[in-house]
């Protein structure tokens, strides 16, 4: 997406005058709500009632039609029903208008007819250049301006306070909602957008529009699915390089989910465990739950990140202590013991207690309050960590120790600016609110908080790779023809790419293969090169492990023999002779299409690790070495890349590359490759490279033909 | 447990009459709390305040020491100083108090001299026959009876509503933390029992006595380790077939954890892999966070559980519907469609709708409350589902939703008495009870709402199981020695034990192998069997694929040769010759000794899956071959078994009937067997049996020594 095309958001989501197309008196309606909404939220700029019937809507002077307006606004609400709304987006393209919100339903997701409907609107909005919200969405507000295109029930009883969350939902109703427990919360949220069944403006470039503004740290979002890639990818980058912190809720994750996905919105869904990959590529984090949503962009919203995962925990009962050692660990913080010259000056404060990490100073610590407030001073100085959690249970909310635990707690804040100072507490929103207010994050459950860290040693390790991501290689594109590829072929154009293959000689059928043999050298292993034959083995077109002269001559007879039988129309380009490669680890690359994200590069190990484990990663093209070493990461059988059974370590740089250099190939050649599959690729140990053993590039116009 | 020894904790846990020593006329002290809590919970028994400087406290008539009460309390709550608290104990035990509570700290916790204090006190119990709770623990309390021998600050403000839920706690602190989040919720707590430094009754008794009390449905239970393995596992067992619900806190599942549980009691942690087998073994519900223990405790509360897994979602917003979809499917529900013809029924009533599942009737539905009520209840009987579950956001919290939902919602309800049905709502309290009150489950969280759903299928199955869980194959039990066994020694046992092996024979050293091998049948493997030697590969004592007479002969010579070169000393008890057995599926197969669980028997494939991917499980010995099935699908690579990659399914019967007779023996035997290694195990193709190609049994006192 072009800066110009972000550029033109900004009159739809920060609007200097709004139309309101069927305003209403009556401020409980969705013609009179946003009307309602802007008056009171105080925004600045001019606001226009349209109403053909009334002299004033509100107060305001209504005017009769978009044509009657004084100037052409920034953006047009238009609350008029879904029969009366092409006539409306028409009036306000013909008034230059630059951008509509249409909150009606009743378009694509109620079938063709509304579908055309929507076509319609969409091919207005595409004409004109009139960017359009919705419609079947509940609109924008921008809670700083005072800006409200939205009816969203939400706002009836209170407007959100301004802060740095920003709200991207595909749905409406689901926006809503988080933004609610937001609210209850104490969160601010400035930037708020739902994008409904998104006839124009999508989820990607709401996301693009917003990690480019100031004031935003973090955005929790809500899609379905993805319309436009290179926009959603280009959103994700600048979020990451900007330090901005995306939290995903991506749903359809489920069979049953995807399904429903399908009946509910036009959004291609794509592969879910491909946006997964491209989630874990961009650095976005993806929430599981709504309430870890929440609690992860609470964590982000203050911007500020831990400078490792070192977390040290102060308990005063062991119980909870262990519990949130245990939720840290599965969370990958590190829970390491303080120095022993620290835990050796708190055992002498207090010998009872047990100053290792987590830090238990027990109950009775509370009677003496100097001691208990050194004693945390001590353990946050001294201790060498990067973040602080407290656990106090209801504690703070109690008459019997609140007051206590504020003064410990305070006087130890004071003193640790560079750290991420956290709390568990189950007491009243004004009890909490004293101590958010001091710097703590604070959390009912201790597993959400150890989420929440969690997330935050995430982001910082994003911002701080973010800056190196390095560009993929330069690729040239590589002339390919519709027409069906043989192993041959298939690797002479990955050769052409970058990669490398093992020598092998193709020999012609009428040639003698026992010359070719001898120059590769046994044992050998005889392949029927054909473009018609893409899987050789189910025609018995492989024979391996020759050791002679006559018997490759005979193998050779034999797999022609054996080809044109069974396949008798295949054209055959002749014997590849190879050499019987062994040793080092079976892996799979593969390069499939998503309907979402184009060329996806898969990486998995052999055997039993793909047939009966999944165990695949995958990543989007194209990406570099780098990320390609994430990537070998991921999968849960990498220790066997590491060497197991004394067997030496694979060459993990070269498998690196390989899968670069194929994403980089794959890329450069969307439009014309469908699929590639390299497997057998053997790792080799380290310094020996790798061996890709077999070869197939499908190419698009060829799909479904040849077997 | 004998039925005595449980029966010896109702004068502690529900006591006709109460002394507390130490007994204070302020009601904020630990020594007046429990009697201001007793007065005001209506206690029916008869109190005996003990205080030798006052002639009444908190208005009751005061006892100068325990001699000088009227009667032997059922139970004495000691309310004073550690150092003090010896004399308490004697006088208890002296006047024949049958059980007595300590809540002060100071004893194992701090160190070795508070820990020779506990041992007395440990002592007078054990010697009197007088039940100790405690030291440091918070007490018990029993809501209905208004029995409080606690000074649990969370019942400053108010008390806990008696209910079904019981709580056991190791922990003071988190058994209080979890009851104050409980009755936050509006739920109430019969039995409510704390542990602490377990110098007498422990968390396996108090769960054994509670698991027998009427009117408990579900108990939540905390703990760090377990001192009584078979109290512990009866109290499980006893559970299930009473229909109560388990939901276990326990802590010290990570390394940082397990040692911190080291630093905070004296309980034996054991291997927490052990305890998860432990808790599947028994159909426990193990809770990862404290937000999870509460969501599925509530939802067991009520004793009911549904027929089958199949969930019903309706919805007004498709993306809530969406993301329910996949909750409800990481749960292990079954999101299946409505039958054809109610989603026809459904479409008829709201075209624009989706009535597949989830059930989307669109915010719209909403306006038309006769045709919406209508359309739910068709859902709920003709949808073929025994769960509902009904997604509102704050809806029901907001002036324009609330009436209708109502009246939607409870006109469904009347007609589904036999379905679990539960909704999701961001209310106030009040509402959310107005609700529950109709007999819906109510959540904020959709995902806390799908895993508890989950849970009551969980349980609905193990209570349904139990009554068929069969008891252990009888074994009789093996004398053994001491000594080291060799291969064909060990062999013999398990053989003796009811396992089979490959016919095979031990040549002794000077014999001649070629006839044994002849009658065996080629090939053949010959290995040493040595009482002295454990792994024989490591001195390069096994021979494999041994075709012919005269091969038969070197590779013996060869043998011997080595192993008497390598180890010089070792008994030879001769060769074993065994057929090469090839095909099947290998498994490995062990007997370990866990500290808390004693003989605790492993599962696995062979190769990665052990070797790299650790993927192992674990039962608790004895159990049968039910058990033994349920075991076997645990591990991940149970589609191997199946067969892969065209191989023939494994013979699941026969590995079963190992597993469980092996179990068998060693429970019979773990007074003498410290561990039994059979690896590989072959699974071999259905109904051809399981091959155990090496064997191993190490006795107890030879612990250590042997390689």
């Amino acid at each position: 997406m072009t800066t110009d095309r972000i550029a033109s958001l900004s009159p739809l989501l920060a609007p200097r005058s709004v139309a309101l197309v069927g305003a209403s008196e009556n401020a409980a309606r969705i013609g009179g709500r946003p009307l309602r909404y802007l008056r009171e939220g105080g925004f600045k700029g001019a606001i226009y009632p349209v109403n053909p019937n009334r002299e004033t809507v509100q107060g305001l002077r209504a005017y009769a039609s978009m044509a009657a307006l004084p100037e052409a606004p920034d953006v047009a609400i238009l609350a008029v029903p879904a029969d009366s709304m092409l006539q409306a987006v028409k009036a306000c393209a013909d008034r230059r208008v630059r951008a509509a919100i249409i909150f009606s339903a009743g378009f694509a997701e109620t079938g063709d007819e509304g579908r055309r409907a929507q076509d319609e609107i969409a091919g207005i909005a595409r004409d004109s250049g009139m960017r359009v919200l919705g419609p079947n969405c509940l609109g924008v507000f921008d809670a700083a301006a005072g800006y409200y295109g939205t009816f969203s029930a939400i706002l009836d009883t209170a407007f959100v306070q301004p802060g740095p969350i920003a709200v991207v939902s595909q749905s409406g109703a689901y926006g809503s909602h988080i933004t609610h427990l937001a609210r209850e919360r104490g969160l601010g949220i400035g930037h708020w957008i739902t994008t409904g069944n998104e006839c124009d403006v999508d989820v990607a470039e709401a996301l693009a529009w917003v990690v480019t503004q100031g004031g935003v740290n973090v955005v929790m979002a809500y899609a379905e699915g993805i319309r436009h890639r290179d926009v959603f990818l280009g959103a994700l980058d600048a979020a990451r390089r900007n330090g901005i912190a995306i939290v995903f809720m991506k749903v359809g994750r489920s069979d049953v989910g995807a399904r429903a996905v399908g009946s509910h919105t036009a959004a291609l869904a794509g592969s879910d465990a491909v946006f997964d990959a491209v989630f874990r590529q961009y650095g976005v984090y993806r929430a599981r739950t709504t309430a870890e949503q929440l609690d992860v962009a609470y964590a982000c919203a203050r911007g500020r990140y831990p400078a490792s995962n070192k977390l040290g925990i102060f308990t005063l009962s062991g119980g909870f202590g262990i519990q949130m050692a245990d939720d840290a660990a599965a969370a990958g913080l590190d829970v390491s013991p303080m120095p022993n010259d620290a835990q050796e000056r708190l055992k002498a404060m207090l010998p009872y207690a047990s100053p290792r990490n987590p830090v238990d100073a027990t109950a009775q610590a509370l009677t003496d309050l100097p001691l208990m407030t050194d004693y945390v001073r001590t353990m946050l100085a001294q201790g060498g960590y990067d973040m602080f959690a407290g656990i106090f249970g209801s504690g703070p909310a109690t008459a019997t120790f609140a007051a206590s635990l504020r003064q410990v707690l305070e006087t130890a804040a004071a003193g640790a600016d560079d750290m991420i100072l956290s709390l568990t507490m189950s007491a009243p929103r004004e009890i909490v609110r004293t101590y958010e207010d001091k710097g703590f994050l604070v959390f009912e459950d201790g597993a959400a908080l150890t989420t929440a860290l969690g997330a935050l040693v995430h982001f910082r390790r994003v911002f701080d790779a973010a800056a190196s991501v390095e560009p993929p290689a330069d690729t040239t594109r590589i002339a390919l023809t519709g027409e069906p590829l043989s192993e041959s072929a298939s690797k002479a154009v990955l050769r052409q790419a970058g990669l490398t293959f093992p020598d092998e000689i193709l020999v012609a059928p009428d040639e003698d293969v026992a010359a070719a043999a001898a120059r590769i050298g046994y044992p050998v292993v005889l392949k029927i090169s054909s473009p018609d034959i893409a899987h050789k083995t189910e025609v018995g077109g492989v024979i391996v492990n020759i050791a002679y002269d006559e018997q490759a001559r005979r193998a050779a007879r034999e797999l022609l023999d054996r080809v044109r039988t069974v396949r008798p129309g295949a054209r055959i380009e002749g014997l590849i002779v190879a050499p019987m490669i062994q040793g080092g680890v079976e892996t799979i690359i593969g390069v499939t299409r998503d309907p979402v994200f184009g060329p996806v590069v898969m990486f998995g190990l052999g055997g039993i690790f793909v047939e009966v484990l999944q165990d695949v990663t995958f990543r989007v093209a194209p990406f570099g070495i780098a990320e390609a070493h994430r990537m070998i990461r991921e999968v849960r059988g990498f220790p066997v890349l590491q060497g197991v059974r004394g067997a030496p370590p694979a060459d993990l740089d070269a498998l690196a590359a390989t899968l670069s250099t194929l994403s980089c190939f794959a890329a450069a050649n969307a439009d014309t490759v469908e699929s590639i599959d390299l497997n057998p690729v053997l790792a080799r140990p380290r310094g020996q490279g790798v061996a890709p053993l077999d070869a197939l590039v499908t190419l698009r116009t060829q799909q479904g033909s040849g077997t």
